[in-house]
């Protein structure tokens, strides 16, 4: 007999955004799926043209190096194309020891764990550490990640609004008074807006609650602080931090995530999260991407890319600003020093316009992301330009004309009040 | 001022099996993540010699064939090693869509969908179709990324035990009284016992209940059906199944997971689920793999590999049970076919002992897995050996005497009633 449940199916149709997303597609605005016909360099061909590459955190231009996938086809060649099973009981290579102790070495700290993605990184992490009666307190900016693992933790995950430390004081304060621990995460680099944590009041805080802390380096790894190591090493607040994590996928152009930090802590996590233990390991070409990556990035060559990309950040930062674009100021660090992060928010008015917005720049040849919700907070649509290093002074002309187009073009649906970094 | 909250890093230490994990290490007996110096192949170096490799998905052994390692390089090439972000923003390449195209066209799907890792597609896949008020009921022995997305999901979770039929239809019965949704979710192999789901039952009571299914066909892809297609098309049932996901990073020597199925689910899925949307795409190398690797699985050669695999596991777990290891019957189909899944289960009579035995193996140039809690429910420790189609009469011999040596040196600890093959 049947019963009278409903039909699982029903919400595939007509949920929020379906009928926004139609109309996107009809009209052929839809800015998601687009698809590479190579790698995601800096004018990649994209649906049948070249397109310079501002939509992609391929930040330092190391994916589509051929150093790296000499790199990837060697360690194919010599550990298989996949590893078919978890790190515990057949997925450890000497590559995936060797990129953990390459992490260790790099980061200064006693030890590291790879997975097999960031995504799974904070899952596993966070879902092993805070466990019943503890506490995950989360910047309500935090990526998905963090946010899925303190959902998948049986502690109770307590968001605060962005970077917002009176309310981190209040939740320590709160959460302090229960037997419990407390984990505070945050993004160092918050990848929708590009603006930085306030890394300087979260590790005093957590330190003054007896609180612990992980910070996810995602956006910041290899391209930012000494030897790009990131956020807390450029604040020199690395020994304040208890765990940091970050990917491979990103600036360094492998495939994989890791966290890093005290050998017992790491220990722990090998044998009791889920999402390291439950999973295939990273297959090994991904990680010989990322040890070659992680080489070029440590190295001298590593820092002029740095230099160049944070030039080129500010050269279109300022462009976009002059266009009178709502990028807002350089961000800039609790110890006074602007951080050229590689990520420009642009705010639009509404979620068409935005798609508008960004079909237009496509249309001229340049590819940029929109985040409209759930990515971002209802009503927040923006475009998000992500710079790489391998933009050359041409490549960036053509995004500033492209620009200066939308401007002219949509100028009436701009709010005036949107391009703050103006006044 | 200073709570009184606990330290969140004391768990790190002293938890449930530390200290039998210690004692373990110290006796140089512990099983886990021992290190693999090439390919997952039928002998791979491990530890400095050569072990016949009983302990990997690698059941084609796809994983090390020259035509992956050559796909996976030349994919490298062409679309770089990473993609440096999500499938939705930055991630699509041609190659992620022909591989979709490709996994519909096997299962005679409408449409799929590809994601990091088996892990996230069922997290990524439950997670978004379990909504508030919906229920995922799942058998107890499901994967452990299966129980993680009905966790992560919003709706409720109700696991019943192991393939009890009478079980699955007194939740379901219960769960139709209500309004939300039911989605039965089962592994048709699973992955510690090697038995099989009763994909029949299942299918029925699914169906009667007004309830949708997905099978976690990880196991079984490649490995199991005609094509490879799996237990529920070997079972007719592909039909009267909803979704069905697998993996690549098993028999198809890949990386990634998937889930195919109705194209308005999968649509709903590209732009709702959170493990789909929030993650590095994979690698193109990994997906570069895997198309080939579903190439050979889908043609004659591939059937060939599955004819050599039925016969090394038949081999195999009759050669066990002969020295009284209770491996068990062949799994049944509920069609009352034999069906030869490349797991042989091996019982052990407690966690040390497990051990023990995995290390006379070992010692003797054999590896196999060892499942102790949690990867098994506790007491109920384990040898998982996997057979690769790859193995040589002369590889299979050696495995025959090392067990011996096993059977004979450990026979007073090895309980008779555990040998219920032999009845």
């Amino acid at each position: 007999m049947g019963g009278m449940s409903g039909d699982l199916f029903a919400k595939v149709r007509g949920y929020d955004s379906y009928a926004f997303r139609r109309e996107l597609e009809m009209r052929d605005l839809l800015p998601y799926f687009r698809t590479l016909q190579g790698p995601p360099a800096a004018v990649p061909m994209m649906d049948g043209a070249p397109r310079v590459n501002l939509g992609s955190s391929n930040y330092l231009g190391l994916s589509g190096d051929p150093r790296l996938t000499e790199a990837a086809n060697l360690a194919a060649q010599r550990y298989g194309t996949s590893v078919n099973g978890s790190r515990l009981m057949n997925g450890t290579t000497e590559l995936h020891l060797r990129v953990e102790a390459a992490v260790a070495d790099w980061f200064g700290e006693e030890d590291a764990l790879v997975f097999g993605s960031g995504y799974t990184t904070n899952l596993g992490v966070i879902g092993a550490l805070v466990g019943e009666g503890d506490v995950a307190v989360c910047d309500a900016g935090d990526h998905a990640s963090i946010l899925d693992g303190a959902a998948l933790a049986r502690g109770r995950l307590l968001p605060f609004r962005h970077n917002r430390m009176d309310r981190v004081e209040a939740l320590l304060r709160r959460a302090a008074q229960a037997d419990g621990g407390i984990l505070v995460v945050v993004d160092t680099v918050y990848s929708m807006q590009g603006d930085l944590s306030d890394i300087v009041g979260v590790t005093g805080l957590s330190r003054r609650y007896g609180a612990r802390l992980l910070v996810d380096e995602a956006h910041a790894v290899g391209v930012l602080g000494p030897d790009g190591q990131g956020v807390a090493a450029l604040a020199c607040l690395a020994d304040a931090v208890d765990l940091r994590m970050g990917t491979f996928s990103k600036a360094l152009g492998g495939g994989g995530g890791f966290v890093t930090g005290p050998a017992d802590v790491i220990d722990f996590l090998r044998v009791q999260s889920r999402a390291f233990m439950f999973t295939a390991a990273a297959p090994p070409g991904a990680i010989g991407a990322a040890l070659a990556g992680m080489e070029i990035a440590r190295a001298a060559e590593g820092e002029e890319r740095r230099v160049r990309l944070a030039a080129n950040t500010a050269r279109l930062r300022a462009a976009l600003a002059e266009l009178g674009f709502g990028v807002g100021p350089v961000p800039v660090s609790a110890n006074e020093v602007e951080v050229q992060t590689p990520i420009l928010r642009v705010p639009a008015p509404d979620d068409l316009t935005a798609a508008r917005m960004w079909r237009l720049l496509y249309d001229q040849g340049v590819y940029v992301n929109v985040a409209l919700h759930p990515a971002v907070p209802k009503g927040q649509a923006q475009l998000r330009v992500s710079v790489m290093a391998t933009h050359t002074e041409e490549h960036l002309e053509r995004v500033v004309d492209a620009f200066t187009v939308v401007a002219r073009k949509l100028a009436p649906e701009l709010p005036a009040d949107l391009a703050t970094s103006r006044a």
